[in-house]
């Protein structure tokens, strides 16, 4: 039987955590105090803004143990946390690590979920510096805290976008929503779980460094990444900018993954590309003439493409969408809620 | 019939939270970026070590909403914090409040639950910046993390106690544990959430000010605040700094209310005062000539005495209690673990 978290007890886990981050995890030497005190503690840069951001994932809502692994689950956890901090243009330092946990978890499956968080953070050589566990009296949660930093005046906020701005998006939005249709209609067998877009629901990818590098240029005016969906999202955008948006529909990208699943479920792509879905992709605005070299910028930094995808309005809260005939219609205001009742109107 | 949150939904809900701090909370001019973007963001102060600290309260493991008000609640969740960053000598700053909430809790007592949060806040114009609300399928849950800062170099840990030091304890330890059983042994009625040793263990105080003041004489050599009961915190102390501790039983103080509830209940009040208990005192440790003047600092910082209870040795990992008599029993290695099974021997 495996060993659970009841054999060995809540300092018996700390112990083991501490210990795999000491052998696998980064040190800073601006951390002056790491995991066992208090508090944790480190030495800002003066030249910097810090930047702070949680978000939880909670069993049944965000996830199903068995349908990811706790090591590719720890990676989502994180990365949602790295976007976040990316869509402001900074870079991710420290993290606090939350969790509520059974005491029948194997501490197997613990030990991979840090070594997930572990692996999104080597590339920034952030460090987990602190955190809490507790029992949590019927499903798992991971709630987790990023403490990033950008240098003062080059953070882009949500709310910086104009009338005439273009608008941007990268990679493929909808492929997570897809991705997690897949998963819902599947048995869970190994083989569903190497699709490409169960891959890219289960174990998205964050721009955080394509967000580093677009804020550097001092060329984007306002920046979010996906968590609620597109239009959720670029709503979000809009009403900090107290401004609206078209959406030029041939214009949004459907990868041939994305197209063949759609057609395999009876579905409509547009739907997971405008809807509801967690790419941590970024959306940006910029005024016309920088739209180009952002582009140019982003094929040099990865492999997906920043495509325009419409304007900036000034009907503020509007976000319409024009087909390729010409013909508009006022996108439906979209995004995750978490507690609006089934049976109530979108204003969700 | 009371307004739910499936009424209103998260971005609903958002909009009241947000409009609650706007009008009720501290506003810093050093937070660049407050509730409503990717992140929060603020300057830090060069002079500074940054501090930072996340603990999570669970429906039904730590707390029973019909046995607390939400107002209570949201003191309690926020003072824990409050403790952490007091008991490393620091002071508040930020806050950031994650959630699990589920369809059908009333909005009014979220609101109540963010008044506990702020009323803590004011006293240090300290802010929340930012957080996450989420849908927790069973069990509440608040899971909070506090920014604090302290003058570099002024932070006192948990390593620094050395052999001769005193052991210094604030107020009364153990009142929160029989609150505690108090509240148990109770039907949920309104006049058992007034009585005093209730109160200490629903509504605690924190120490910070006085861990604040205590630390900038640079004369604490180690320190921590009481969240696993003082056997627990003392244990925890001495394991950082690689030493042991004895403690004189007959110096342990007994308040009047903690020796009155020990008969109703036919009970050791000293199980309390030793025991598991949160009661958010501190535990400090200095050279012995320095005893007297910390004590008189705090006689005028606060109404709470602070009791001098025994020394630190050179025995690692040991505590021993001493009797009046002169006998000598090592402790029980104490403190709350969550997930230790109840027949195992206490290695907790």
């Amino acid at each position: 039987m495996p060993e659970r978290l009841s054999d060995i007890g809540e300092f018996g886990l700390i112990d083991r955590i501490h210990a795999l981050i000491r052998r696998e995890g980064f040190r800073s030497n601006r951390v002056t105090l790491g995991i066992g005190d208090d508090t944790a503690a480190f030495l800002p840069r003066s030249d910097c803004e810090l930047l702070v951001t949680c978000d939880a994932l909670v069993e049944g809502r965000h996830f199903l143990p068995d349908r990811i692994s706790p090591f590719d689950l720890g990676r989502r956890a994180m990365t949602q946390n790295i976007s976040d901090i990316g869509a402001m243009g900074g870079r991710p330092l420290y993290a606090l690590v939350s969790l509520g946990l059974r005491k029948d978890t194997a501490v197997s499956w613990i030990m991979a979920l840090y070594r997930g968080f572990l692996e999104e953070m080597k590339p920034f050589k952030a460090a987990i510096i602190g955190g809490n566990l507790t029992e949590s009296g019927n499903g798992l949660f991971i709630d987790i805290t990023v403490v990033g930093e950008v240098v003062r005046g080059k953070g882009v906020h949500r709310s910086g976008a104009r009338p005439g701005d273009l608008i941007l998006v990268s990679g493929y939005p909808g492929e997570s929503a897809a991705g997690l249709q897949l998963l819902l209609h599947s048995k869970p067998e190994k083989d569903r779980l190497n699709h490409p877009l169960v891959q890219r629901y289960n174990n998205p990818t964050h721009r955080a460094f394509l967000g580093a590098a677009l804020a550097e240029t001092g060329l984007v005016t306002a920046m979010i990444d996906i968590s609620d969906g597109l239009l959720g999202d670029l709503g979000h955008l809009c009403a900090a900018s107290k401004s609206g948006a078209e959406i030029f529909k041939e214009k949004l990208l459907l990868s041939d993954n994305l197209r063949r699943a759609a057609d395999h479920l009876g579905l409509d792509p547009y739907d997971w590309v405008l809807g509801d879905s967690d790419d941590y992709e970024l959306i940006l605005t910029c005024r016309p003439e920088h739209g180009p070299r952002l582009q140019i910028l982003t094929g040099l930094e990865t492999s997906v493409p920043l495509t325009e995808i419409g304007r900036i309005t000034k009907s503020a809260g509007a976000v319409s969408i024009i087909q390729a005939d010409g013909t508009r219609s006022l996108a439906k205001p979209s995004g995750w809620d978490h507690f609006r009742k089934k049976n109530q109107p979108a204003g969700k």
